[in-house]
């Protein structure tokens, strides 16, 4: 057990380590060749073109102002400048819905860290078992401070019973103040949103093949048919999977291009070569700039023979389509409403924002849809209680013996006494360490099966698994010894009241392990998150190796976004943490709200100054922001019964079983309160603005505006003229396939992952 | 354990009161004088007006047809001559889809008991533990025939998984057949149905009190603005329960009138008399005939100042409305979409029929209705488990000595030994009885506070606590020794993997059980349903006291109707005992048969010839039905898994565990592909039928069909000329308001149970 020193040793390394970052980041920032780096979002924003600093040659890459050095810190308070309202409108609601969930943290927990600090810290500390009865024992001097020093049978239970209570009813109180406000958040940006595409548009999947009849007819048919007094127009969607991936090729021999051209610029002296063949390895030595220049060429003729295939093949027609109607009323029927007397065709669904589309996943059939979900909910059943064993197997491979055999050369170094031992104490560990990088690409590609159509979804969904995934191997692997599975088996064999009793003895055992993680995963990486060192250094390498011109050099600036698959579950672990140690260790609250601070004001400044969303899915995830609140109450009151229990407390059992059943109801009135507004356009709404519209532009021609709205992004990647052609092209075809010539088309396919 | 001989003893007892039943009822329906009491259906139709039988006097009382006696089991082959089609004309698609339950279970019994028996029986027969090596315990015929009988470890239980997998997709392809069957049958139901008022309306509940402006004002003003196209017109629904009560008082007046009369016209002597004073019981002696005439008298001044005062008085509007639309199309539109940026107020849903309405309960608010719903639930439950404790505590009162405290008179004829132990026998269990007579009514109170607006809702909510509780207390009650609330207790402090074992082992032994309880309640029960000795006797009663006119004899009249709160979950119990004993002691299976098709015959008998439904909810209880199915396959398989646990065939666990988690994935397979449609009414469906309409009746004047459509039916009471009175009232007042004169309202109060 760690006592208050290790304690404060450990918080001293990692408030050092915290603090050298934010110097890095201070020095860094600070340096105008950096500035694509530390502060993208104002060039995407178009308020910046080229770094600040002097006109001098030296000045365009470093800083020289000294005063400027002294005041490093100051991106706090910058960070603080802009009001929320600002806030929505410079980077969108979902970033501004993200910052107040650290807010909402620091409402939650800076009064019950007041009230838990002034009442449970003496109630624990006098009269203690620890320090009388057990003297013998080792125990730290944080156990004083917690619920472990009560006697068994005290009386004084009750302030923890009594406060287990209090901090309910107000951790249910702001969630409720806050689910409101973001609710009435979003509808008000959705009240001042400008006019756009998905607002009017309804994504149709699920689109029957009637013999005889082409999708786009039967599309149009269908819906003039039961819609006919708001139906617009439609989008087909093309099966472009192909095309895509000739697109990502042409991408990428294209930087091939640019590389070579550059270094024969900047080494004038000699043409680069390279060898034909496979992955220039071998082959005959060929002038590079002639030979990719010939690839791209050859490439370019592939590319449009196969966007002609696209076009020309009644086949290569998905059935799915993007329906546009002449008002939000319209659209907000169709979206909402049932369409065909079979339930799993012409399934209706608000669509996305263009940009949020997921290409790939919008022709999954209704049957193979339900089969994936519960193909990757064992899947994920199984990472998340099994995850160990293909670990222990490739650890079983990895070992030193492995390694010798695979390479005898490197026997001599191995056998060296000092290399042995740091390779024998660092296998193991990248087995696993190398999974846990993977764990949230492997989630988000278990999600991608899932079948979901936008990224938004996709987003939510990797979360929902991650949190799982914490939820079980952090919070209750560190609790419990033993992995996952054990634990599960251990499980199925107690009773169900036995489990929260093994749990909640180990909770305040624990309490100095999550201190400690707090520090190093809260503290020190949200300090290394600000300093951005991997786009750092990819930027600085594209900038040296591909960048001829000025938009090369914005394609190379990677903004990044809020990472809402890996940040939302471990802002949901701090929560869980927080509200299970609130009565049992209030030591731990402190961290927490440092935590929260420190976590607010740094990604407020990334928010602000770094990140550039690639969708707006207008806070969307905070209906399960606030279950998994709601989710880590109901842990904490469990695990507090069965810790209770086995300190003899059996009077308080009564008492704590009301209080989960309080939660569950307030759960579902939220929901029913709540969630609507986060899953339908309300008519009400719908047609206020449809009115205001029509007022403020009586002539509008909403056919011409919703026209490209749906164009598959890979037709962005060319040139002007091209993407013109490529219109053409479609509505030549659909003119021969007498389809409604006023519809427009959209290529699908995988959009290319850059 | 009981032997054969005993099973063969109760069967022949039972099979001989079923008999004693249907001789009963042949010998009785012939009677001309029981005519109206064993076909009201008929008279109810219009198809029949006066009983058949000869013209003299006494041929209008008894048959005297000798001939027809000897075909006394008749009504058999009259029961099936109506086809599934005549019988949806005839008495509506719940009666004819709650037909095709008994069907189902005969469809999915049928095969399932011939493989059983031609496989089990010589696998469990054969080879058998029990004759052998337990010769000393006296074991029963029944469970050499059974699971008990194999030995553990036996290679022979790979017969049973592989049975419980072969049934487990055999049942689940039949209700996956049934399911489509039915949708389809609703479907085809609602699109040839003639014109109903509910296709046109949806019932708005939650509209806010905006100040200033009247609720007339603020609905019209709503729907006006969010449906102007398709919005037609609405009805107010008024407070009336003051009203309501009046007019059942009147009614009981004109009763007790009625019979005084029909006394003194048939003992012309002299005029009955009454005491005026309570009840009768004291006071000055008047005439019986002048005092009840005047009482109502009185009481019509009351009615009539009462329903002015409702009419006039702005609050006694409730916050509720029935909104019309022009076509079914807008109505589907506005009853599936979210109508308000606040969720919880303009809350519209299909409107239930006019004769289905609760109108009590259209007007509580959400918020109350949120703790409504879960102050039911702690409610349900807490009866579910601890009903026993309320009577332990009336039986521990109503014992002899506390029968002697109170009335002493009766001391000296208790004392004698017979009748004491008579009632020592008979008091405890009068309690329990009463209990389980009332149930029923208990728990339809309990769903009329959780505010559900319909019968039809109200009845399903029922029948779901009341599976609930036989599922509890019936089933695992009968298989686990003690009272619900020291399972629970039990399985609390067990492992989960425990009880299924603990339960599994019992399931062999109570088989015996089961059978007796099939032929008891199934057999014989299903037998005095055809009887209707109840009705039989009221209806005598009445045609005595009561009947003057031909109308008062249709009153008199009660027909009844399935009793779904009560027969849904006991044929579910049913499915339960066949599904679980399927694979353990099949020869339970004929008996479960036999008792399928012998209620298949009664109810088909029964549903053509009495129940006269009061309501058509177009087999809305369906997804209640196949969910239950599906709830008793995963009971079966998690107790054989128990069961074979611990008859150590242990590799058979995981062969096991797929099967859950297979069902549960075709349950919501089934859930996605067929529920929708016995919720929402699709757009197409609607918009194909509006098309059809306008096509045939080009100048139908929709506003006056809906006119007084949702009338409450305490105007019905009345004659025709004050329900006309009532209606100009309204619309005068409607004009005095300055609300809209097309708008027409309805007076809301509790229907007076009949």
């Amino acid at each position: 057990m760690a006592t208050l020193l290790d304690i404060g040793v450990s918080a001293a390394i990692n408030i050092v380590s915290a603090l050298a970052f934010l110097l890095a980041f201070a020095l860094l920032r600070l340096q105008p060749i950096n500035d694509r780096v530390y502060f993208p979002k104002w060039y995407i924003n178009g308020e910046r073109s080229s770094p600040r600093g002097s006109d001098n040659f030296v000045g365009r890459f470093v800083n020289l102002n000294v005063r400027t050095y002294f005041t490093f810190l100051n991106w706090m308070p910058q960070a603080l400048r802009m009001s929320e309202e600002q806030i929505v409108r410079h980077a969108g609601l979902d970033s501004a819905v993200f910052l107040r969930i650290y807010i909402l943290g620091l409402k939650i927990f800076l009064p019950i860290t007041l009230v838990a600090l002034l009442i449970l810290i003496p109630v624990n500390v006098s009269n203690g078992t620890l320090s009388f009865l057990r003297k013998d024992l080792v125990m730290s001097n944080i156990d004083k401070l917690s619920i472990s020093n009560v006697r068994p049978r005290s009386i004084r239970f009750f302030f923890h019973i009594a406060l287990q209570y209090l901090f309910t009813f107000w951790t249910c109180f702001m969630l409720y103040k806050e689910y409101g406000y973001v609710a009435r958040m979003r509808l008000r940006f959705l009240a001042s949103q400008g006019r756009c595409v998905e607002q009017f548009t309804v994504v149709v999947q699920n689109v029957p093949r009637v013999g005889g009849r082409s999708l786009f007819d039967s599309v149009d048919h269908f819906f003039k048919m039961n819609h006919p007094d708001h139906y617009l127009c439609y989008q087909a969607v093309y099966n472009a999977n192909k095309f895509a991936r000739l697109a990502k090729k042409r991408d990428r021999l294209q930087n091939w291009l640019d590389y070579n051209q550059l270094k024969y610029e900047r080494h004038g002296d000699k043409r680069p070569t390279r060898k034909n063949g496979f992955c220039g390895l071998w082959g005959e030595r060929v002038d590079s700039i002639d030979y990719y220049k010939q690839q791209i060429k050859d490439l370019d003729k592939k590319i449009t023979s196969e966007r002609q295939k696209i076009v020309n093949d009644p086949n290569s027609v998905l059935p799915v389509a993007f329906v546009s109607f002449d008002s939000r009323w319209g659209a907000a029927v169709c979206a909402q409403t049932q369409q065909s007397r079979n339930p799993t065709r012409w399934l209706t669904d608000w669509a996305p924002e263009p940009r949020d589309v997921y290409w790939k996943n919008l022709a999954i059939p209704f049957v193979s849809l339900s089969l994936r979900k519960l193909l990757i909910s064992i899947a994920v059943f199984a990472l998340v209680f099994f995850y160990m064993i293909p670990i222990a197997f490739v650890q079983s491979l990895a070992n030193l013996e492995g390694l010798e055999r695979v390479a005898p050369i490197l026997k001599p170094v191995i056998e060296l006494k000092i290399i042995k031992s740091f390779l024998q104490g660092f296998l193991p560990g990248l087995a696993l360490k190398i999974f846990l990088i993977i764990l949230p690409s492997l989630l988000m590609f278990m999600s991608k099966i899932e079948g979901y159509i936008s990224w938004s979804m996709l987003e939510r969904k990797t979360s929902a698994k991650y949190y799982f995934f914490m939820l079980v191997n952090v919070f209750l692997g560190s609790i419990i010894a033993g992995t996952a599975f054990e634990q599960l088996d251990a499980f199925l064999h107690q009773p169900p009241t036995q489990i929260p009793r093994t749990i909640g003895v180990s909770i305040p055992m624990k309490a100095t392990f999550f201190i400690t993680y707090i520090m190093v995963d809260g503290w020190a990486g949200i300090a290394s998150e600000i300093l951005r060192l991997k786009p750092l250094v990819i930027f600085h390498l594209k900038n040296m190796f591909l960048v001829k011109t000025e938009r090369d050099r914005e394609k190379a600036m990677n903004p990044g976004s809020v990472d809402f698959p890996e940040t939302l579950p471990s802002i949901q672990l701090y929560f869980l943490l927080g509200i299970v140690y609130a009565v049992v260790t209030p030591i731990l609250l402190p961290f927490v709200l440092v935590f929260f601070a420190f976590a607010y004001f740094v990604y407020r400044h990334q928010v602000i100054n770094v990140y550039n969303q690639r969708y707006e899915s207008v806070a969307a995830f905070w209906p399960h922001v606030h279950s998994r609140i709601i989710a880590s109450l109901l842990i904490s009151q469990f695990l507090l019964l069965g810790l209770l229990s086995t300190k003899k407390a059996a009077n308080s059992t009564p008492l704590l079983v009301v209080l989960p059943v309080l939660t569950l109801s307030f759960h579902k009135y939220c929901k029913h309160r709540f969630e609507p507004a986060f899953r339908n356009y309300p008519i009400e709404e719908a047609m206020a603005k449809d009115n205001a519209e029509r007022a403020a532009e009586p002539g509008l021609n909403l056919r011409a505006y919703l026209a490209d709205a749906y164009l598959h992004p890979i037709f962005h990647l060319f040139d002007f003229d091209e993407q013109e052609l490529a219109r053409m092209e479609v509505k030549r075809h659909q003119s021969q396939h007498s389809g409604p010539l006023e519809s427009t088309t959209a290529l699908a396919s995988p959009r290319p992952e850059v």
